[in-house]
C-alpha cells in the first residue's frame, strides 16, 4: 500500500497520516506502508487516479498549512474518489534549535509566514533578539538549520511542528509556543473506486452540493431536508461554482452515515431538490461520538412508515376496465 | 347497491347523493341503487360496518345542516372505513308554498333556525307580514307545509331547498333568497374494506393525524414536512382528543394521491413523526383540478434519488471479519 | 360587580367563576360580587356590551357542557371583549341521592347524556338494577331529586358534580365515579373596554387569526413567526369562517404577554400576515408555571437589537440635494 | 479625494473604479480624482483608516485576481468602515502584442496563471507554436511586453486585460479569448466613518454573521429569520473564524437598504440570534433592479403593525397598587 500525503516530510498532514496508520494496526498488517509526499493535492489525486498510489491523506478544514480549498475542491471535480477516514491533529509548535540555546541567544528564527503569525506573541516576548526569516514551510526551516554547519547553526532557531525537530534531529527549547490554544486541523484519507466502510454508529457523510439556480431560498430549503431527517451538519463550507456571480456550492460534514435511514433519506432530498449532490462517503468519526437520535428518526421508524404506506398502496384498485 | 345519506329527504347531503349518481352512472348500471336516509352519521356509519348499505353520503365541512363534527369524529375512530369519492352542493335556499302567493300577504314563514339566519334579511324585505316559525329541519317544513289542508295553507311558506320544494310538490315562491351567495357544503361517499380509487392526476388525500404530546412546534413540523414534499392543503381541522386540555387531532386534506410519490414520502414522513396517522383515502377532486407541481416533487425525481442512493449503498464494503 | 357565568347554578362554570372568586378575595372586598346564570354565551355576552354585567365565566376548551364552540366565536366576532383571567375545572361527578341508599337498591339515576357516556362503566359495575334517565343538565337532575317527595325518591339517584350534591343538599354515596380520570375544563373570565392585566411573569395571550386566501403554506408562515420569536403555542383550534370552503380561522394562545417583547414581535408579524387578527387578550396562567425563555427571546435581546439598528439608521446620508 | 484600488495600474479593479467614477461624474466634479494602486487589500484598509485615501475600491466576489478572501476578511475585521457603493466588471482577455502578428508566428505569450487557465483552449487552438510564459499579472505581462525593445518582442504577446493593452499602448491581435464566456467580478467601494448612502428603492446590504456555537440549526434559523421578512440573499459565503473547527462566520448580501423596514427588522432579528452581526453597508445595486416586494413585508405593513401593537399595549392596566 502506498499512502501519499500533503508534503513535504513532518507536516501535519505527515502526522495524520502516521495518527491513521497506527490507529488502524490491523489494516496494515500484512506489508510496511510507504508513505509518499505531495506538494499539492492535485497532482496526488492525479496520481492516486492513476493508480499510483492508494490513499491520499489531505487536509480539509482550517489548515495552518494551506490546501483546504484545494481538497475541497479536487474532491468535488472528481468523480471516483470517496472519503474512507478522518483525523484531526492538534496544531502546535515548538522552538527548536541545534542545541541547547539560552533564549536571549537567539538572533534569528526561520519559520513558515502561517506559523509566524500563530506564535508572533511568544517570540516577541521570549525570544526580545531574534530577527524573523521567513522560510517556505515550517519543515524546510526545520531542514534547513539541520543542514546548517555547527557555526552557522549557533544562534539560529525554527519554528515548527514537534514531528520536525524529531525528524531533524533538532532540540526542542520549547513548546507549545503558540499564542492561542485549540487550533486543529482535520484531515480526509480519501480511496479511488468509491469504497464506503461499513457504518459504526458515530460516522459522518460528506456531500457537496449545488443549488438550483434562480431559486430564492433554496439553501433554506436545503437546511429544512436535513433538519426534517434529524440530520445535524457539523461543517458547511461555501465554494464558488466559478461560472456566474452568486452561484456556490457547499460542502458539507453531515452526522450520521448513509445505511442510517435519515441520512439516506435526507441524501434523497437533497437530490431532488439539487442540480448536482456529489456524494463524497461515509466514514466513522475521528471524536468517535454521536448525537442522541430522536426516536423518529431511527432506523425503525422509517421502516416501520415505508411498510405502512406500502400496506395502504397495495388498496389501491385498478380502473374497472384496466 | 344500498346507499346511506343524512337524512330526512331532500336535505343537501340527499342532493349530493344524487349528484354522485347522476355523475358516475356506469357505476349504477347494473342495478338501481336503493337510497336510504339515516339521523345521524354515527348510525349509518354502524350500518356501513355491519353491512346493511354499502356506502354513505355525509358532509364534512361547513355544512348548514350539522353533522360535520360527527362525520369527522366518526371518519377518525373507524379503521375500516376510506372516502372514495367528493361532492359539493352549493346551498340555496327558495322561498316555497302550496300555490302562488303575493309576498306580502305571506303571514307565516317555516324553516330550521340555521336556514332562517341565512335568509332572515331577504324576509324582512320581502315578506314584512310574515311571522318567522321553527322546524326541525327545512326539509320537515316543507313537507309539513305539503300535508297541510289547502285552507290552513294559505299565507304559509317554508324555506327550504330546491330539492324540498320540488320534492313536496310546492311552489316556489323566489329562488337564491339567501343573504350571501356562495355557501358550499362539501361531502364524502366512503365505504368499507378499504377500497382506495386509482389516481386520476386531480385527486385529494385525507388523513387524521395526532401530534405527539409535549413537543411545542410539532404542528409546524407536521406543516414541513407537507411544504417540503411540495403537498399543498386544502383543509385542517382541529379536534379536540378528549383526554388532556391542549390535545388535538387534525383533520387535514391534502392535494394529491397516494400513488404520487409526494404525497406517499409526506405520509411516511407523518407517520414518524406522529403517534397515530390515520388515512382516511384518496379520491378524485370533484373540481377536477389540480396545482402545478415542481419538477422536484414529480414522481421522476423521487424515483431518480432513490436509484441513485441505493447505487451508492451498494457499495458499502462490510467489515473484513463479516 | 355582577358576574356572569353559563349556567344553570352548579356547573362546572359556576364552580369555575367561585374559583376565581376565592383567588383574588381582593379585588371583590368592597362589594359582594353579584353572580348571574345565563343559558347561552351569546345572550351573557350581549348582556355584558350593554353593561348589564361586569364580567363573564365561559368555557373555552373541552368542557363536558358544551358553550365551548360558542364561546370562541362569540369572542371572535366581538371588538371591545378582552379575558383577563383563566380557570381549570376538574371535571369530577359524583352520585348523589336524598338518604344513604345501598347501591344495589338504586332503580333510577339520573343525568345528562355527555356526563352518563363518562360515568357508564362505573354505573354498570356498581348499580346494576338502575335504569338511566336522561336530564336537561346535571344541576337539572339534581334539583329534580331535591324536590320530590321523600317517598318519590327513594330509590333515585343523581350523577352531578359535586358543587350540585352540595348545592342541593343532596348526600354523597359515591365520588369520583368518571371511568377515566384526567378531563379538565378551561374557562376564562371575559369583561368589556378592553382592559389587559399586567404581565406577571406566566401569562398567556390568546388571539384569533384569519390566514391570507389562496396562499399555501400561510399556516406554516404563521408557526414559522411564532417559533421564531420563540413563542408556543398551548392550544390551537380551527373554525370555519363560513364565506368559503377551507376558509378557518384560527383560535390560538400563546405562551407570554403581549408585555414581552417576543410576544409583542410575533403580534407584529402575524399583523402583517393575516387580514385578520383579533387580539383577545394577555392573561396569567392558572397553573402558574412558564417555560424556559431563550437569550435570544428575552426582553433585553429585543430591546438591544433595536438599539442596534437605531444607531446604523442614525448614519444614514440624504442625498446631497436632499 | 484619493482612491485606493488593488493594483497593480490595469487590473479589473482599476477598471472599476473607473466606471464608478464615470457614472457619478458629479460626486467628483470639484477636483480632478487621484488614484493609487495598493498590493494587498489588508494595507490600502490600513491607510484608508489612517486618512491616506478616502476610500477603496476592493474585488469582494469571484475575481480572477484573488484578493477576495481577503477583502472580506478585512472587511469583516474593521469597524468604522462601510461599503457605499458596488461594481461589476465582465472579465474579458485580449491577446496583445507589439505590432500585428500572424498568429502562427507567435513563439511566446505571458500571462498571469489564473489568465491562462481562462484561455489555454483558445491558445491551442489558436497560437499552436507558442510556448506559454508565467508572469506577476496580466498587467506585469503587458507592461513587460511594452518594455522590451522591438526585436525581442517580436513574436511575443501577453494575455491581459482590455485596459492593460490599451495603457501600455499595444496591439490587439484578438479580443475575447476567454473560453467561457459570461464571468464576473464585483467589486465594492469602501470608506471609512460609516456612512449610509441613503435609499434608492433597488439596495444591498451586506452582513457577516457569526453563528451562536453548539446549536445545531442555527443556520436555518438565520435564514428563516431573512426568509420571514421577505429578504432575499443574493450571496453567501462561509469564512473560518479561526478558533475552532466547525465554526464559520458567514458573510451575506441582502436585497434592500436597511432603510427597508424588513430589512432592518431582520437585522435586528439577527443580531438577536447572532452572537456576532457585522453590519457592512447598504448602498444602490449596480444592476439596478429589485425583487418584487410582496404586500406584507411592505414599510406600510412594518408600520401598521408596529401602530396596531403599541395601541394594545396602551391598553395594560398597572396592577392595583402600583
Amino acid at each position: 500500500m502506498r499512502y501519499g500525503f500533503l508534503g513535504p516530510e513532518t507536516t501535519f498532514t505527515h502526522q495524520a497520516l502516521l495518527q491513521a496508520l497506527a490507529e488502524t494496526p490491523e489494516e496494515f498488517a500484512a506489508e510496511e506502508p510507504e508513505l509518499v509526499p505531495f506538494s499539492s493535492v492535485a497532482t496526488a489525486t492525479t496520481d492516486l487516479l492513476a493508480g499510483d498510489i492508494d490513499a491520499l491523506m489531505a487536509p480539509i478544514e482550517n489548515s495552518v498549512e494551506g490546501g483546504v480549498s484545494g481538497t475541497l475542491d479536487v474532491l468535488a471535480a472528481t468523480d471516483s474518489i470517496t472519503i474512507v477516514a478522518e483525523q484531526t491533529v492538534q496544531i502546535t509548535f515548538v522552538l527548536a534549535a541545534r542545541e541547547v540555546t539560552p533564549f536571549e541567544q537567539i538572533t534569528s528564527v526561520a519559520s513558515h509566514p502561517h506559523a509566524q503569525a500563530q506564535v508572533q506573541g511568544w517570540l516577541r516576548a521570549n525570544t526580545p533578539n531574534a530577527q524573523i526569516a521567513a522560510a517556505s514551510s515550517t519543515a524546510g526551516a526545520a531542514r534547513d538549520l539541520a543542514a546548517m554547519s555547527e557555526d552557522e547553526a549557533w544562534g539560529r532557531a525554527a519554528v515548527c511542528s514537534p514531528l520536525a525537530a524529531k525528524h531533524f534531529g533538532l532540540t526542542v527549547l520549547a513548546e507549545g509556543i503558540e499564542d492561542y490554544d485549540g487550533a486543529i486541523t482535520r484531515f480526509v484519507l480519501v480511496t479511488r473506486e468509491g469504497r464506503i466502510p461499513a457504518r459504526t454508529g458515530t460516522d459522518k457523510s460528506t456531500v457537496v452540493i449545488q443549488l438550483p439556480h434562480n431559486r430564492s431560498g433554496a439553501l433554506l430549503e436545503a437546511l429544512e431536508i436535513l433538519g426534517s431527517n434529524g440530520v445535524n451538519m457539523s461543517r458547511i463550507e461555501s465554494r464558488p461554482v466559478g461560472d456566474f456571480l452568486g452561484r456556490y456550492s457547499f460542502s458539507i460534514d453531515l452526522e450520521g452515515h448513509i445505511e442510517d435511514r435519515r441520512v439516506a433519506a435526507a441524501l434523497r432530498s437533497l437530490h431532488r431538490l439539487c442540480p448536482v449532490v456529489h456524494y463524497l462517503g461515509s466514514y466513522p468519526r475521528v471524536d468517535g461520538t454521536g448525537s442522541e437520535i430522536r426516536e423518529d428518526f431511527s432506523d425503525d421508524a422509517y421502516d416501520q412508515s415505508r411498510e405502512w404506506v406500502d400496506q395502504l398502496t397495495a388498496m389501491i384498485t385498478p380502473p374497472a376496465g384496466a
